[in-house]
């Protein structure tokens, strides 16, 4: 037992919760939602400005994935199963369309920027994914997720994060040299769905023998707990097959908005969530590194071009997509805007692309300026185009995912 | 990002928080605090049995650790600070006589028994320091935090924990061959003093401030961050100044109680506790190794009758000191085994013993099994002492410690 490894552990947390509030507070004061002070926020303490934080520590790591996985889990609670499906062929088509299209845009735009054909590639790779986290944190904080479009944006965002695992275990191994049959990533995807479709069987059977169990031990918080135990061991299920530990977290979710306990469930996953969702934003924030963009530099003029170049790609091509439900007659801006956001998942590709080599540091910028960019516009883009929306049906008094952040 | 890392780290979460709830409703089944049976289940899970987990790997050490964090703020938050140094002398006399008795008598048992100086040194160290995590949860089940036997022997446990770190300071230096003068140990003690006066000088400006700004942003869960922020950040500040972090904890805790807000904190903090505190103790069990001990082993009668001894003095020790406010007209058997528990604290001074080669493995699992049995005897003979007096005065709705794990 190492107490100064503690201390720092508690010094850190404290960094990170107080720069979530303070800069919270701050975006909300300017009209924006929370969750953008709290990504500034984790730039600001992160190794881009002040260096206090640094979100590669295991602990900490961890820590903030617990927060998106509880995320998961609560809007997976508020989710109504039927309306969900009854939008899975558009939030299918979105999904489906805001993979290539920007794959399809980034690789081309690469190609005739002169980038060989493995950059083009990791490049475009790394356009295709939504963090599903940010998106849905955003319709959560404006209270938007009970809508057709919030439903789309999840449902598309959910898909998307599959298709994305699956993308980032190819483009790894092309990177690696290794070569990747068609049927490998076939079976890869049938591995990801089908572990959706055993989850919910098994937990159909398992989750009212659990809430049976948690009525018999009858102790305060026992549900909550319980529904830790099933977010975190689906999530665990989910990881051992394939598909992303966030689908198991949403799974857990749905199961549980169909007991009893799901409201006494609500209130206990949201008091855990005002404190590991905030470690979560700040993480990605803290994640990005503004010093390897510098304009200043002659050398670097190159990179924000291609940066540039990139920017423009993702936001455009995941705006289309969200016309790819052509019948639909919401508001398909919302859709598309809600999809742009690259968060943590385009970070990672931008890391394994800078760690197989075929990113060098140029590209490594470039890619990083497309994820702040992408995330940081999204939170006012969607405010502003909700600002005209009727609004939302839901009680203002009402516990849950939108309490984490609210609007004044 | 490493996927394999976070499902496995669900994975240890699911199988600590399944181990907590399962044992510890089997112990209140046969009567038992529950705190009891999340021992047991750590033990069950850990390296003796099971093997599942690793209480070492930081993450989950660091998780466990928020654990007693988490506990202790809560006390603190229920403490009545006027109440409390009403049986200041009381406490520091129990404290006092509860460290020297059982060092004494620790040492001159071992000096008997043939060993060595330093060994002796080592072992009667060892058996010094209570843990103040389960003597705490072990009231707090029990309903009897707010009593005078309560109060003693959460300051008595309190104050040991800053003497159990000043001991580990010096013993630690003289196992490593370092001579250790008297200054510093003195300066050691009046850094470790002084910082708790700071701390409320500090506190009480800073605290009024921090609710202020709670109430500025008024989101909901900002209180309760606010009071994680001054756990952590005293917890931090404490550490760094040679005390103890759940000193730091404590403290906020008391500062927090005077606020308007200190209820709805409490309920948040509460709710963090049921996730939190049975992971430190289902860690504090799993950091038991059994295996350490073989009784059918004949080369192992001597570490068996060595673990004998140390039991016994252990458990008399800490029982007599309870004796030591000899005036006070309360049940002194309840102070003296509320001091039995040596949990965690004790298996960090075997560690520290056996990595400086003073012990040998035989005498590191005497000293593991001193430690098993004073922590797992406390819990059903607090239960037993306390099974006649008059019930708790607090009101059974109440939300709070005590909702911890209530027995039924």
């Amino acid at each position: 037992v190492d107490h100064g490894e503690l201390s720092q552990f508690l010094g850190t947390l404290v960094v990170m919760l107080s720069a979530a509030k303070l800069f919270g507070y701050l975006a909300q004061r300017v009209g924006q939602p929370a969750v953008l002070g709290e990504l500034v926020g984790g730039v600001v303490v992160g190794s881009s400005v002040l260096g206090w934080i640094d979100p590669r520590v295991p602990a900490i790591h961890l820590m903030s994935e617990l927060g998106v996985v509880l995320l998961l889990l609560l809007i997976g609670l508020e989710t109504d199963l039927r309306k969900l499906l009854h939008v899975g062929v558009s939030a299918t088509l979105v999904a489906l369309a805001g993979v290539v299209l920007p794959f399809a845009c980034g690789y081309a735009a690469c190609r005739l920027l002169g980038l060989s054909n493995l950059v083009a590639l990791m490049a475009g790779a790394s356009l295709s994914a939504t963090s599903v986290g940010i998106s849905a944190r955003v319709l959560a904080d404006l209270g938007r997720l009970d809508t057709a479009e919030g439903r789309i944006i999840l449902g598309a965002a959910v898909i998307d994060d599959v298709i994305g695992l699956i993308i980032l275990t190819v483009v790894a191994g092309v990177a690696e040299g290794a070569s990747v049959s068609w049927g490998s990533v076939a079976w890869t995807a049938v591995l990801a769905v089908g572990f959706i479709v055993v989850t919910w069987v098994v937990g159909r059977l398992v989750v009212p023998f659990l809430m049976l169990l948690a009525w018999r031990i009858q102790l305060p918080g026992t549900s909550t707990i319980m529904a830790l135990i099933l977010a975190f061991g689906l999530g665990w299920l989910a990881d051992r097959s394939g598909s992303a530990v966030i689908i198991g977290a949403f799974a857990a979710g749905l199961l549980l908005a169909r007991t009893p306990d799901a409201e006494e469930i609500e209130k206990g996953i949201t008091v855990l969530g005002h404190f590991f969702v905030p470690l979560f934003f700040v993480s990605v924030g803290a994640a990005v590194n503004l010093r390897t963009l510098n304009p200043l530099d002659p050398a670097q003029r190159w990179v924000a071009l291609t940066g540039c170049v990139l920017v423009v790609v993702a936001i455009a091509a995941k705006f289309v997509a969200g016309y790819a439900p052509f019948w639909f007659r919401g508001d398909k801006r919302v859709i598309g805007v809600g999809m742009i956001p690259r968060g943590e998942v385009g970070l990672v590709f931008a890391q394994v692309g800078l760690s197989s080599g075929v990113f060098d540091q140029g590209l490594f910028g470039a890619t990083t300026l497309m994820v702040i960019v992408t995330t940081m516009i999204t939170p006012p883009l969607l405010k502003h185009l909700l600002a005209g929306a009727p609004s939302p049906t839901r009680p203002a008094e009402s516990e849950g995912i939108e309490d984490l952040v609210m609007t004044p």
